[in-house]
C-alpha cells in the first residue's frame, strides 16, 4: 500500500471508502475481541496447573520440621525465608530486605503510600497534612497513577525516552521541589512501552539527591523475569548502586508472581533496606497477623530453581503473539508510517504511538468489537495531551483471536489516519494534494 | 483450700513459704508453655487438609464452565458468587452484600479505616483532618485497638456487661459527640469474655442515632459458628434490625475463615450495604485487581453445606481444653475466691479477673515457663486501671500442657493473692486475722 500521504485526494476518498465498506463488514460478524488488559491468557495459566495441588500434609510437617514454622497458623509475618529468597532474585535484593505479601504488589503499593499517608516517612510529617506530588514517567502504568488519584497526589508527567525516563527532568524537579516525594518506575519491560532502563539512567537514579528527605523511589520490577525470546536482559541492580551511592533508603521495591503462575492467585513482595523496612515492617504487624503462607510454600515448591525454565515457557506461548502484531504493522504501515510502534523484548505490552487519532482508533475499534484500553489510560488524570498513544496487550486471545484483532486496529487505524488527512491537510491547504 | 481470706496471717504465710516451694520446683522443669495467643491447634489444622488439594483442573474447568470466571486469572473483584454466599451466613447478611478478601479480616478493618481516614465516609470529611473518637468495650481484641493507635484515633473505654456494651454509655456518648465516628464489637463470644449480645443490646445499636454522621458501627463477627458444644447460639441479626430502623448504612461486619480452615491461609469478607457497599468497593478497584480466588473455591468445595459439621470437629477438640481450664479454676477457686472468670460457650477465650494482681500473675507465670497475653493487652492504650484482667488462650496447647500451664496459673494467682493480702490487708489492719 502507498502512503496515504503520497497519494492524491480522490484516491484517499476511494480508498477511505473501501476501508468503511470492508468495516461494516467486520462489524457484521459481531465480533467479541478484548486486547485491554494484560492477562495472561488459558495456556499461560496451565504451565502452573501443578502448584494447585503441589503440597500435601507430609510436605506441610517436612517443612515444619526443618523450620519450626507452622505455615497453616498465623505468624511469620515477612514471609518463609525461601519464598523470600526467590523474590529478592525477581527484584534484585538479599532476602533479608524482603517481606512478602497476598496476591497483589498493588496492594503492597498501596500499603506503603497508606503508612506515608498516614504516619509519614522516616519522621518526616505525614503525607496527609501537606501537598504532595510524584513524578509519573508517562505513557505508564495506568493503575500506578490511579493510586496517586486516590491519596490526591499530584501527578507531573515526565516524558519517557528509549533508555528510560527523561532524567534531567527528573534530576531538576525532584532535586528542586521538596513537595516531590516519589517516582512510579517499571524498570524492565516498561508498561506499556518494554522500555529497559540503561545502565547510565539507574545509575543517575542512584546517585539522586531529592529536596525531599522523605522522597522514595517506587520501582515496581513486575517484568523482572518476562523476556520474550531467549535473550536474557539484564538490568542494572539498584540496590548495589545506592549502597555504593550511600542512598539505601532511597528505593522500595516491588514485585509479583501474577505473570509467573497464576495473576489472580500468586504472592507479591516489597523489597526495601533500612528504615524503609523497619517502617513497612511494623506497619504491617499492625494490619494482618501474617499473611498466606500456604501459598507461599506452594511457590517455593512449584518456583524453587525452576524460574528460568518456566518462564521460557511463557515465552514460548507469548513470543508468537507479539511476532503476529509486530509482523501485520510492519506489513500495514512500514510503507505507510501512519502510526509507530514499540518492539520490546520482553513484558506484556506494545505501546502504539498515533498521530493524534488515539481516541478515534479505540472508537472505532470498539464499534467492530474489539476492546483495547482506553485511550489516554497510561497517562496521569488520563491525559494525553496529544492524543496520540496506545496500548496494545496481545496475550490474552488466542492466536485466531489475535489475527482477526489485529486486521480490525490495523484497518481502523487507516480510517482514522485517511480522515485525519482528508479533514486537516486537504482542507487546509485546499488542494488536491499534500 | 480454705479461703485466704479466712486465715490467719501465720497460716497464710506458711502457705504463701510452701507455695513458693512449689513454684521453685516448677521453674526448675524450665518448661515453655504458651497459653498468649488465639491459635488453632495442630489438632484443629489437621480438620482441614483436605482443603489443600480439593481442587484441580477439572474442577477449575467445571467452574469456569459454569460461571464464566476463571478463577486463576485477575477480575471478579467482589469474589466469587458462592463464598459470598458461604461468607454471608456467616455474617447474617445477603451475598450481595459481601466483599471477599485475602486471609485477614484485620486487613479488610485496617483498609475501611484507611479509606475513612483518605476520603471520609459517604461524602464526610476524611479522618485523617480531624479528632476522631471510637469507643472500644473493654476488655476487647487488642488488635482492634493496635489499629485504632495506628490511626491516631482516641480510644474511650466502654463497660462490658454480660449481656454485651454498657448501652447507656453508648448511646449518652455517640448520641452527644460528633467527633466519636465508631465502636468495635465482637458480637458473639466476645473476645476475651466470651459474652454474646442480648436481643436488647442488638435492638439498641439498631436504633442508635449517633451525633456523627460518619459514625459506623464495626462489626466483626469472629466467632460467628463457634459454639464450644452442641447448643447453638443464635445472636440477633443487626442487619435485619437496622432494615426495620432504616439505619441500614450503621453497621460494617467482617467474618474470617482463619478459625474455620486455617488461621494463615483462609479468606476474609466484609458485609455492608448501601452507601457502605459502594464506597468500600470503589476503594477495593484502587487497590487491588481482586483477591486470591484460587482460595475462595478451595473454601466453596470444602466449606459448601458442611460448615456445620466441621465446626462440630472443633469443638470436639477445643471443648476439653476449655473444660479443662474451667474445672481446675473451679477446683481452686470456689471456695477460695480470689479470681474470678467467665465460662464462655463459644470462641477462643477465658477472661479472667483478678483483684489487682494482673501484672504479678502474668510475670510470674513467665518466670515459670508459661506465657500469658501480657496483663493489660485488652483494653485500649494496654490501660487496665484495676490491673484485673488476664485473657487465657486455650486453644494452642495439647491437653498434657495444658495442664501444666493451669497448674501453673492457678500457683501464681494463688501467691499474687496471698502476697497481696499480707502486704495490703494485714499491713492496713496491723492484726493478726483479717
Amino acid at each position: 500500500m502507498n502512503s496515504f500521504f503520497r497519494i492524491d485526494k480522490e484516491s484517499l476518498i476511494t480508498k477511505l471508502n473501501k476501508m468503511k465498506n470492508e468495516y461494516l463488514n467486520i462489524k457484521k460478524r459481531k465480533l467479541k475481541l478484548d486486547m485491554s488488559r494484560g492477562k495472561p491468557s488459558s495456556d499461560q495459566l496451565y504451565l502452573s496447573e501443578k502448584i494447585l495441588n503441589c503440597i500435601d500434609d507430609k510436605i506441610l510437617n517436612d517443612y515444619r520440621e526443618k523450620s519450626g514454622i507452622d505455615i497453616r497458623n498465623y505468624g511469620c509475618l515477612e514471609g518463609l525465608p525461601e519464598a523470600r529468597s526467590i523474590m529478592a532474585g525477581f527484584i534484585g535484593c538479599e532476602p533479608n530486605d524482603v517481606i512478602i505479601g497476598g496476591n497483589s504488589s498493588l496492594s503492597m503499593m498501596h500499603d506503603v503510600l497508606t503508612h506515608f499517608f498516614v504516619k509519614g516517612v522516616n519522621g518526616c510529617k505525614p503525607w496527609s497534612n501537606k501537598m504532595v506530588k510524584f513524578l509519573c514517567p508517562s505513557p505508564g502504568y495506568d493503575r500506578h497513577f490511579k493510586l496517586c488519584e486516590y491519596f490526591g497526589i499530584d501527578m507531573i508527567q515526565i516524558k519517557m525516552l528509549k533508555n528510560g525516563p527523561d532524567m534531567n527532568q527528573v534530576i531538576d524537579l525532584s532535586e528542586n521541589d521538596e513537595k516531590i516525594k516519589g517516582i512510579w518506575c517499571v524498570p524492565k519491560f516498561s508498561n506499556p512501552q518494554g522500555i529497559v532502563y540503561s545502565e547510565e539512567t539507574v545509575d543517575k537514579f542512584s546517585r539522586l539527591k531529592p529536596a525531599a528527605k522523605d522522597f522514595r523511589i517506587f520501582w515496581d520490577n513486575a517484568y523482572s523475569v518476562h523476556e520474550l525470546g531467549n535473550k536474557k536482559i539484564e538490568i542494572p541492580n539498584i540496590f548495589k548502586k545506592c549502597r555504593e551511592t550511600n542512598n539505601e533508603n532511597l528505593v522500595i521495591a516491588f514485585c509479583s508472581t501474577s505473570k509467573i503462575t497464576f495473576a489472580g492467585g500468586g504472592i507479591s513482595a516489597i523489597g526495601c533496606r533500612k528504615s524503609n523496612f523497619k517502617e513497612i515492617k511494623d506497619y504491617y504487624s499492625f494490619k494482618t497477623i501474617g499473611f498466606d503462607k500456604i501459598n507461599q510454600l506452594r511457590h517455593i515448591v512449584f518456583l524453587e530453581n525452576k524460574v528460568s525454565n518456566h518462564m521460557n515457557k511463557h515465552s514460548f506461548i507469548l513470543k508468537p503473539k507479539f511476532d503476529l502484531i509486530i509482523n501485520s504493522f510492519k506489513k500495514n504501515f512500514e510503507e505507510n508510517p501512519i502510526i509507530e510502534w514499540t518492539e520490546p523484548q520482553g513484558g506484556y505490552f506494545i505501546s502504539v504511538q498515533t498521530f493524534g487519532s488515539a481516541r478515534r482508533i479505540v472508537d472505532l475499534c470498539a464499534e467492530a468489537g474489539l476492546i483495547i484500553t482506553p485511550a489516554g489510560a497510561a497517562f496521569p488524570y488520563g491525559d494525553d495531551h496529544e492524543d496520540s498513544n496506545i496500548r496494545i496487550a496481545p496475550s490474552n486471545p488466542n492466536i485466531e483471536e489475535l489475527k482477526a484483532a489485529v486486521e480490525i486496529f490495523c484497518l481502523c487505524s487507516k480510517i482514522s489516519a485517511a480522515e485525519k488527512i482528508l479533514e486537516s491537510v486537504f482542507r487546509r491547504s485546499n488542494s488536491n494534494t499534500i
